[in-house]
């Protein structure tokens, strides 16, 4: 990792170990540190200073809704949970888990209100665009979690269809870093929506490494058993892809697979593992995934900026993508 | 109700109206339509335009950012009825109910973008201002719910306490609102905040009013039964000055009714009924609500406008305390 990164890093950890709530009613502001301290990558708002520094802007005026932004990303991750009935967040009882439903509704809201609070620490010439930005933000990423609890009641979903879902859901949030960084530091506005499509490309090709690594991860290096979205019944990429390309004898052991509750947890992967390896999707995913890191990057190669002030970006979205981070 | 009152009534019921979302996923849609559709009195924003009014301000500047702070109110009656597990609201199912507690999480969230978004229509100018100022009073929303659900478990609440909580959970949103009138039109911050602390004592008399209707109302004009804050053991006003002011004997009564199972609901109501009648409850709430009635209006009558002007938000006040609204 560059030491630019690992220094933007720090700063975002510092700023937001500053916001530490010591105040009442406790029983509210316990679960946002629990949440805010609860570790994770500090990504987007490093993708907001990272844009920043492309356009050589001024930190100090981007750190507060960089940090705005992250908070938001908990907050959603704090409900989502609850939706989700996710047990574990980055290793720990999530909140929802450790205290109880009531308390991740509310703790979560009071975080929204927070993002908010920090978004509006945009110099005031750019307040209006940057909050605009990120109210539209806001509603895509609570559109995309809708379609994908909707997937879950589908018998079939769309290619195109799975992509807009994981676009809402993942990729705008990174994209609109992006593009706050670059606004508040004075880039064109086509420069900026170039580093949001940037963003956005990176984000779905994210999630569909995300796919991929569940079922043909390197289970030590990946930190946890691979197959889960296949126990879920989840409806990924390979998933959709599997059923829009199977043959009939292949479309009914995947229905078999995933409908019949006589099999245990590891046959039920091996069979779907099978069908997945029969189709190729293996290598057909990582291809449609650098389809989309492809794209990304030529997105970023058209910002009229100095290449070796674009190095950052690259190496971060190629960890993400990677997973190096 | 005067014709002003009626005509602002009308032109935020036209607002909401044009907002009406007929988008897709319609899963995350529908319920926030049926939640700002299904009725309420509009009086935060009508505190809004009536603030903007008494400063000669201009509507169409004001109506947005109005009708934002309604919407964030749905919002937060849609997570509250999860929470308080409350199955009516305005005597439909609430969309907990309706629907279910994930469809009222998620669209409860979509509904507090939707807010800031119409937030963000005031004049650019004062963006910043009424974002900090609805920020704070989100946050303050927030804490007000925590309080009351803390108040719950605990044996002892005081005075203070309690008012505090309704303050917070009740009152801070319609100060908010007239404040927030009164800077897009142009009023000095100082006047702006005497609205303020009119609106935040209209909200805890409001308040208190509430607490002695739900035992001493007249069930016909009052349109519900009598005694549901007792049944459900709910630390109103009454409860906790009950507790205070009690004699051995009358806490010895308050206590069985309220720890003992062995009562069905109108033994329950009659024994807790009896003792705040003895303690003159029935007389001392009306004495406090009046004594933030009063403090209310000392703070609408040092605003330095003509006294026809402020006719209107009295009309309001006088027929909120009074349910004539």
């Amino acid at each position: 990792m560059s030491s630019k990164i690992k220094d933007y890093t720090s700063q975002i950890n510092r700023y937001i170990d500053a916001i530490k709530l010591v105040k009442d009613p406790k029983e509210l502001y316990l679960p946002v540190d629990y949440c805010l301290g609860n570790g994770g990558k500090r990504v987007r708002p490093l993708m907001a200073l990272l844009a920043a520094d492309l356009f050589d802007g001024n930190m100090e005026q981007v750190i507060g809704p960089a940090v705005g932004m992250e908070i938001f990303h908990n907050f959603t991750l704090m409900h989502d949970d609850i939706m989700d009935e996710a047990p574990l967040r980055r290793g720990k009882p999530s909140v929802y888990k450790k205290w109880n439903s009531n308390t991740a509704i509310l703790s979560g809201d009071v975080m929204f209100a927070m993002a908010i609070q920090h978004i509006a620490r945009s110099p005031e010439k750019h307040l209006k665009t940057i909050l605009d930005l990120f109210n539209t933000t806001v509603i895509e990423v609570c559109e995309g979690q809708q379609y994908d609890m909707n997937f879950e009641t589908l018998d079939k979903v769309a290619e195109d269809e799975y992509i807009n879902m994981i676009r809402l859901k993942t990729a705008v949030l990174p994209a609109a870093c992006l593009k706050t960084g670059a606004i508040i530091s004075g880039a064109l506005p086509s420069e900026a929506d170039l580093l949001y499509k940037f963003g956005e490309n990176v984000g779905i090709a994210f999630q569909i490494m995300d796919d991929w690594l569940d079922i043909f991860g390197d289970e030590e290096s990946f930190g946890k058993k691979t197959g889960g979205d296949i126990v879920a019944n989840k409806k990924t990429w390979l998933y959709i892809k599997a059923f829009e390309l199977a043959n009939e004898g292949q479309l009914r052991d995947l229905r078999n697979a995933f409908t019949n509750r006589i099999y245990n947890p590891e046959e039920k992967i091996s069979i779907v593992k099978n069908v997945y390896l029969q189709l190729n999707l293996n290598k057909l995913a990582l291809d449609k995934m650098e389809q989309f890191n492809k794209k990304a990057f030529s997105y970023l190669d058209r910002v009229n900026r100095p290449e070796d002030k674009k190095k950052e970006l690259k190496i971060l979205a190629e960890n993400l993508i990677h997973r190096k981070i």
